[in-house]
């Protein structure tokens, strides 16, 4: 049971506490990104898991590897070349003032790398499952060539391909971006996303869906996979559904459909230590479901406490443990002391 | 568009997180005041300010000067002289336990230098505003009189004036304060104060005004502000209203009167990261709005809005800039992560 | 009015902030126990208070005794002898992430100790009080000798016992834990426990008591009171009921019964900064009230505005002073800034 | 034997590591002052020792109080009055970079105190030593009052006195210094002190006196002490050395001459870590060695070790235990690991 | 008197202390670069200077602006446009162990920016000195031909021109730095350069010349200097010599030429805190001197004192002030603490 | 080539900076001990290593796991079982105050293992090299059992074995260690010591080997060496010789004797940022040219640049790759920054 995952690992630059950039005279550092997150987790839960991606080949980049495998995610097929190590700066926001990302990743050595620097035969020898984000593909046309190119190995040799929709704006357009994902579409065995972004991006018309506390009902959520499976025949849709009431505070649950069959978490209400990191949470958590042969419920329920989890705590990882998230998703939320 | 302050700045020392005082093996430090946090704040909005204070010759000084600077103050008519710099200790409140202030600013360089020392003509020379707070003239008689000073000089020169009405108990007596506030309040173009100071400094007499859940109503705000501007011919006054719900979150709304017409800000609910300087942001959006032509209601709402914001930034100053303050203004609370 | 308190005090290693065990490269040191706890918050009250333990000779034991020296507790009956400084490590939660204790207490100084080594004929010389908690007769069986001769020595000498029941199952068994616990209750003349270490340690049979939301009624409470009364004859006996609602948020109200008469404190919604001690602070307060011959209402209205704060204290001690509690005793919860 | 010194105890504030004033964002924060750290270090060495100061009734001043009961001197005579702590900054130099102190004293609760404040027969009582150093009577005419006071009241009490003469020339002139100190020298039984401050402050004519290296040869300093002895009857006179390499490194060694018999220490090089205290050190070897009735060559080895060893303690106390003391002055300078 | 600087000023990220890169969970966070060092120096000793760049107009770009405001330094012709700041991390050595830097300063603002972004008429207008280093032009081609229309600018408005020389050859190769560099000597007033880089850039053939223990002798550096002068007509040379004992103490000394009189500064040996911006300490000093018409002698004495001093300041820039400067360059350099 | 060693990982913990344990209210957490530190520097050195220990289930033990995770160190065989991990205190000496380590090590898993917990013919297989030290035998019986199984075993597989005889007086008494050791001695393939410990636990009698500076001379070193070789049979053997000269200054030089050919290194002096694992790294130093082949001469300047390197580096570990490594061993001292 190996999980490789694909995509950019980044240094992530935070002034410490709720201090503003301008601010800082110390930046706190941890390494992190969408789909390295999904690896992390998923070796929290005592699964194998696989980063892939570029460093270079200096002592930055090697922080990144030791992070990596500190927390026990394997980096056997991470290349050590080009220029730079992307960059992420995130300020963390409070009460009506919210977190603020600058991104400083062009250019880096995976920005920069090509398509053919991945031999997916042999990265995915042994593998289970591929996993990437929306964000893998835009990192470069060389990118997106090397996810189509991942996709067609997996398929080739029977491991299943999980996809988190994510679309950011700032790194490609969503003309450039439908171009690109609805194609990959066909490969995904499992689609976790928003309803925004299969909107904006798979173009499913969810406007007619009920909605209800600017979120869709269940019943709107049902429909909503039911027409992504239509059009895509994605077997297993995950939908997250967020509501930020404040920096501080947040709501969230999940939808896990799978051939047919829904499954809806409960609402959990968080006080936001750090909110990055936590749709990777869910991917993982839906994940890790899947693998270990858990009922849908079973699965959005873990992947939903996974989620909730993760904002508590600081940096891009969970480093919460199966048992831990398996309590929460068994209803205890009262937190309180273990002794 | 150049804005004068004049008050004390001081060294803040605060044991980190919510360490008590008795707790502490370090301080964190910055510089902050109330005239000078209105300086910084418009600073950030774009418009030119000036910091009128006297900071001894040491380095303690001038690292008061080099926080004001390095947030684009402006520290030209600054006095280098005098014996100590003014500090005050902090110690962060949480639910119940309220915030603790000890003020240890006898004796600074502003407190004994003399009224003389500041040639205002020069000092406000091409300025269009200036601004100061009842802590100003509580500082000493000598500063009481340089307010005065100014006050005149601004009435000679064409510069409006404006005063937060501020009144601090332990640095001296209602009475005391009666006799500088209301004579000074015939300069004033804009008075920002709350319910209770008007009623005790300016001898408003405000116990029949109809109130609501602790604080005025609309109507009991806008018959205030009437009455002060029926006694004291002031021809903007605003009024703040805040509820403390606990050391951790509180409630805030303001209002502005400007020649008859009123505008109510919506109200906001914080989490509190640093209470301090809040008052002082609500006095500077409202001079921000003014300066720049803003209607009432535009104006209040963005003074509300710098308020609540600057809850959640540590330090003194409100290192918000204008478009997040307007954003918030714009009804965005939702404290969702900006990428 | 001396209260001498018995039991240990341990070095305590956290993670800065919210971090987890795994991220932590550096832990904040504090050293604390809950009989040192309740020692050190009647320093605060102005009480003259003694804490005797056993601690190595070595400057970690010496840490552990400055800590009570600076925060004004006597030590001059701590033993120095021993292997080793009892450790427990605590990881900050916050939301649905539980606080985690690890203890590593095993082979410490007082664990390895002989009852004769505390000889208290002369260490409860001029004390009014002896305070001991569930805790330190689980240490080991020769720590629950100790507590027996403490308690024989107490009632020759005139000495005045308070338990804290606090049942740690970590420690010892239920059985075991009534074995030692249920005989030691004749000398006690103030108890102090939450419904469930009544429950199984006492074994008082509370199942048919009247419960809302979780917890016992104000009449369940008065019941239960009584029953123990009856049962152990102890004339005066304080109920904790803590509510958690997750691990950043925390309700708790208490109950003190004393010869006859109860009285009842509000009830308290806590933010927390740090949950460790705040049953400790509960227990000092009442030891504070009935020392200073407070009612019934005043004393637990007072222990229960100590318990209140301490959960805004960072460390196991509660630095809040007689005056901080009183005020939120008195119904000053607004928290506004003390200036 | 118990030791009373009584001075000025102040909060320190430092940058980190070797950052300069205008640099910090955190102060380090601890308490010292001259006499309060031989207090300390006596308490360190397993004697008693008490200091005597006023402090503000405030959690500041408490600080200050916490400092001295952590490390162990008693505290019960301190005055908790008048309106502040006295401050002083210092910046830790490096290399031919000289560390910088900027004191903030004056209106200090010590500064404004009157010589009556002190009752030096209750004080004293139980006393068998009284020390004060230069600094104590330059804070102001009644702090030079209450040490003469106190010089008396140790006379009546037979109390012997030892002062530290330690002139400052930010506090008061040569001719102030002198038309106080030399009259104290009467009731003085051991004086500590450097060849310079003999010279200007108690007008020993040293200049004909041997020199080698910037220092008075040993010929020079027994004949340095002969004219003290012979001019003022001092029974006991020590005096230090110390060469100035850098900020970085130091030579220190002393003398101590006591009724005709001298020895001297060797001579230490040391590197910087807190350059403050290490005189006092000196002072409290001494100190210890008297009282202990060690020999005058024990004595002073102790001394000159002992400062010795401050020289690599952060912060104003020496906090090195006597065995480690003794094991530098028994020649052990090798810094071997202690396992 | 306004000198005008131009370059890169980037983000320093530094692991706290001696840790190096992999060890790291913090940085510590300060802004730097040559000529930004040489405007902040020279602010320091109170001349006007003015940093020309590019900055990108995000919350980075701003702290670099704020630290060069915070320092006096003026930032009224900072491009806010482009991409990103200029990152180089460092880790600081010690012993043995070297300092190391990793640039990552590729597509920064200024590396992207055309020559044409600066209108130097404008920029220089009201300055007497116009200063850049080697790695100005190494920055791009665009910004070599920056620097060459600034250089004519300067010539064509009376502007004084200074350079250091500074070769870095990872940014260019020698040819390169030949061909940029040598056209630019006919516009400079003061070239800083050490032996190497005046033989390998300027092609000054040094092998000849008398050298003891690796450095040139003081004939040497005569003889050096006269040969740039007479090849390129630059009438005032200032060389550097630097000795690595280690990456903790290091030697320096240093000699200005001008118009056929030299001087040559006292070696300094220096305990290391910051290596980094010590060279531009000196340009900055020699620039000072020259400003303020002091002899030849007593420049060169000011500059190396400078660069001496500037070894124990953290980070890039050196905030010594003239008089600490001064002193040591008048002989003090024994690190006495400054009370 | 990979290297499996065998020992015990503890948390150190260790005041910041020079503070002493009882100033500390934060420890600097990292995790260490003799063998791990061998093999995580083989793993920088691009070798394939392996750490063998017990440790417990819970979160501590995993952050050890993850230390040696982190830095490339194979843990698999590992066992997560028992009650504690193993602690040692560790206050940093400077000058003449010596480092202290206070050990808290009883009752760790590792010391309450069985010697048959560990299968070595399991663990051993693929290796090429077994390490341990003097310390892993001391723990307990069983594991000085367990090192026996593990030799014996490591002579059935063909693996050779290295030794660092290092010998600790608080684990065991000399009669004790000679017992165990010298047995252990026949399956010894390099043996690493220095000169009291050859003599004190293997009775050599090196009393009549020539010493300088109380040091072997290099024909003491040999004979010394041949000698253990004479009786032992060991074909390699490594002496270390440190001279402390201070706390912050040590000197080291080491000598390789293999098959009767003798190298020694140079002497290096190092300024001390930690001297904890500096042994270690020589022990690394020399695995890692025997295993690759290298000289006796490269091999030895290899091991002691390496020694010299660890001085610098904060921690247990030896975080230097080999091409710093080699830079020194080929005699580039100079400290030079690295850009």
């Amino acid at each position: 049971m190996k999980t490789v995952a694909f995509g950019e690992i980044m240094l992530r630059l935070s002034p410490p506490g709720y201090s503003r950039f301008v601010q800082a005279s110390q930046f706190d550092v941890v390494y992190g990104g969408g789909e390295a997150n999904v690896a992390v987790m998923l070796a929290q839960c005592g699964l194998e898991s696989e980063f892939v991606t570029a460093l270079p080949a200096h002592e930055l980049g090697q922080c990144a590897v030791n992070a990596l495998r500190r927390y026990g995610a394997g980096t056997g097929h991470i290349l050590r070349q080009g220029p730079r190590l992307g960059i992420y700066y995130i300020e963390t926001g409070a009460s009506q003032r919210a977190s603020k990302v600058i991104y400083d990743r062009a250019g880096s050595s995976i920005a920069v790398a090509q398509a053919s620097d991945f031999d997916w035969d042999i990265i995915l020898s042994g593998a289970s499952w591929f996993h990437f984000s929306g964000i893998t593909p835009a990192i470069s046309p060389e990118m997106a060539k090397a996810v189509q190119n991942a996709c067609q190995a997996a398929k080739r040799l029977g491991v299943k391909v999980s996809c988190d929709l994510n679309y950011r704006s700032k790194m490609w357009t969503v003309e450039q971006a439908r171009a690109v994902m609805q194609p990959l579409m066909e490969s995904v065995d499992l689609l976790i996303a928003n309803e925004e972004h299969i909107r904006t991006i798979l173009e499913i018309d969810t406007h007619s869906l009920p909605v209800e506390d600017t979120n869709l009902t269940r019943e709107g959520c049902l429909q909503a996979a039911e027409m992504v499976n239509s059009r895509y025949h994605i077997p297993a849709i995950a939908l997250t559904q967020r509501r930020s009431l404040s920096a501080s505070d947040n709501r969230f649950k999940g939808m896990l459909w799978k051939e047919g069959e829904a499954a809806f978490s409960p609402q959990h209400t968080m006080h936001i230590v750090d909110r990055v990191g936590s749709g990777d949470s869910f991917s993982a958590g839906i994940l890790n479901g899947l693998q270990k042969g858990w009922s849908v419920q079973q699965t959005v329920d873990f992947a939903a406490a996974a989620c909730c989890l993760k904002h508590s705590v600081p940096g891009d990882f969970n480093l919460c443990d199966e048992a831990e998230i398996l309590a929460l998703a068994g209803g205890d939320g009262s937190g309180s002391v273990q002794r």
